[in-house]
């Protein structure tokens, strides 16, 4: 049986000191991490990133289907992946918790493991936080801190007619990881003697439960002296970052279904639930991937490199917001409703 | 009546929008603020600094007394005491919300009027943030960024022994604030046609809803050309901030009780509720006070400065903590206990 030492056993400060004891620092710029009333990072000539994450059980997670340290890594990497979108490399993380009695030092402990995870993978410090008794569940609050080079900085308003559309990686994945992993709680519930079935779908739940950001696509384009001209992260589904990129952009866009990279077993996966898989990959959200636009200039150069696809190009403002179908036909781009409720119901 | 607009009705983005339009952009330094992934900060020779705070309801505030612009006021000048307690000066603010359906667009337009007065107040830029579905009541984390210069900056770690204790202002009036304010809530309770009598009250409940941070010391100091050796702001209590110094610095100290500033209406309370007063002002908190060192040196012009109060001095690190009363005996000082427990049943 494994260990529970209740938090209150160890007051406030020791139970700080034992969760962010095994994080040393890695960065030269973080010149004082944990133990004052703010950390100090310095910052010789170049820009600095933030970017902020509040995650909540119940609304973004559910401890059912999801391990604390998988928790813990994905809140980070979600955090980098923003950094990184602006052409940017994250350096500091600061993680505040919400914690309910339910929970253990050793289940902290564990959540802050997959967080350590993250920071050695990515290279960054863990550099405060705050942490404090919650009446309902688990919370988290993430704000990372990174730095740019202020030439090579990448905002989401700069794309211009006629650049490229790229996308790293493949779409869908994740958002159909959840859809297995909801389904399998159902049938869990159910009969709890049944064990879900998750084999040959390993990619789909490692997506849902533990994604990467594209570190390696940023230096990549550094080391080839790729700048993009727009940059985001695909958090909110493909549709949705799209249209920011051509509303602060002032640009249409016009993009083709069979360009869109699509894993198998996302497919596979679709096929079983019966759902539209060009739906799931433009709407489904969490793949964290990186849209970006490039000059045409460099066409022949970004479709040479793996693990970047090329899905079409930006418009006139005037032209619309345009999905080309497989049969030719053209339809539309929306965005995905949001709505609280639809969140809390969820 | 007041209007009541569903946040649901607005979408994500629209709601953001209204939440942060009457936000503008104060520092040269926020080169850009809400609208990418994350916000950009420029940084010439100076050190950033970062600090963060998670607020729960039922945990940290009770919105029964509390108004929505106050908890927003008091949410950021909290985050900002800590910047000026590093010798440092906010300039950017991040501000994570988790809402439930129990609040309308107006509900988090009065919140958010409080942390733009605060920012208004105290020269910060709202720089980003993230908004989500709570299903259980309001939340809020806030990160501040602040920027300090590397000569000037003032760390818990390097109080000397012999230096001298000084604290700003008057310490537990704060605490008599919510004791007032959660003695009033039980007579409404029980009997809701009873209005709660505040007068003569106003010092204490000002300092528990809407504290202010010492910047105009942190100024008077810097006018001055005094580096404190060491500092803290006060939010935990006097005794618990006094041994971080310590313990940080690997000093002991010796303060005097009849040198610990409290203000008359606090000692007015005290009596009213039979508590020891010495007790409160030493554990009370939320005063965000500064609580620092200066060499002794400056003994002669630290103590001719209004505000500012000279109780005590750092001793050797084993000579230990310790607390001289009115009548010369003495007495170890202690901090108050915290667990997890006591925070939920509050």
């Amino acid at each position: 049986m494994s260990e529970r030492t209740e938090i209150a056993s160890l007051g406030e400060f020791g139970f700080i000191r034992r969760i962010t004891q095994p994080f040393t620092l890695k960065n030269s710029s973080t010149i004082k991490g944990i133990g004052d009333d703010a950390a100090v990072i310095a910052n010789e000539g170049k820009q600095t990133l933030v970017t902020t994450d509040l995650l909540l059980e119940g609304v973004h997670f559910d401890l059912i289907y999801t391990p604390l340290k998988h928790l813990g890594y994905k809140a980070a990497v979600v955090n980098f992946s923003d950094i990184y979108a602006m052409n940017g490399y994250p350096k500091q993380l600061t993680v505040s918790l919400g914690i309910s009695k339910r929970f253990s030092v050793e289940d902290i402990e564990t959540l802050y493991e997959g967080i350590q995870l993250a920071c050695d993978k990515y290279g960054v410090d863990l550099a405060g936080g705050d942490t404090s008794a919650s009446v309902t569940g688990l919370m988290l609050s993430l704000t990372c801190i990174g730095e740019v080079d202020k030439d090579t900085i990448v905002y989401r308003s700069t794309a211009k007619e006629n650049d490229l559309i790229c996308v790293t990686g493949d779409l869908g994945a994740a958002y159909m990881g959840l859809q297995l992993l909801e389904r399998e709680k159902m049938v869990f519930t159910g009969n709890p003697d049944v064990q879900p079935d998750f084999s040959g779908k390993d990619y789909l739940l490692e997506r849902q439960l533990k994604p990467e950001a594209r570190k390696d696509i940023i230096e990549l384009l550094r080391d080839k002296h790729i700048v993009p001209t727009s940059m985001i992260d695909i958090s909110d589904g493909l549709s949705s970052e799209l249209l920011h990129l051509c509303t602060q952009s002032h640009t249409g866009c016009r993009i083709y279904e069979d360009r869109i990279p699509i894993d198998y077993q996302t497919a596979v996966m679709a096929e079983e639930f019966s759902m539209n898989l060009v739906t799931a990959a433009m709407n489904g959200g969490e793949d964290y991937e990186l849209l970006f636009t490039v000059p045409t200039s460099l066409h022949d150069e970004i479709t040479t490199i793996e693990g970047i696809t090329l899905i079409g190009y930006m418009t006139h403002e005037n032209s619309g917001y345009r999905l080309v179908t497989r049969d030719d036909q053209e339809f539309d781009i929306k965005a995905q409703g949001w709505s609280i409720e639809q969140a809390i119901n969820k």
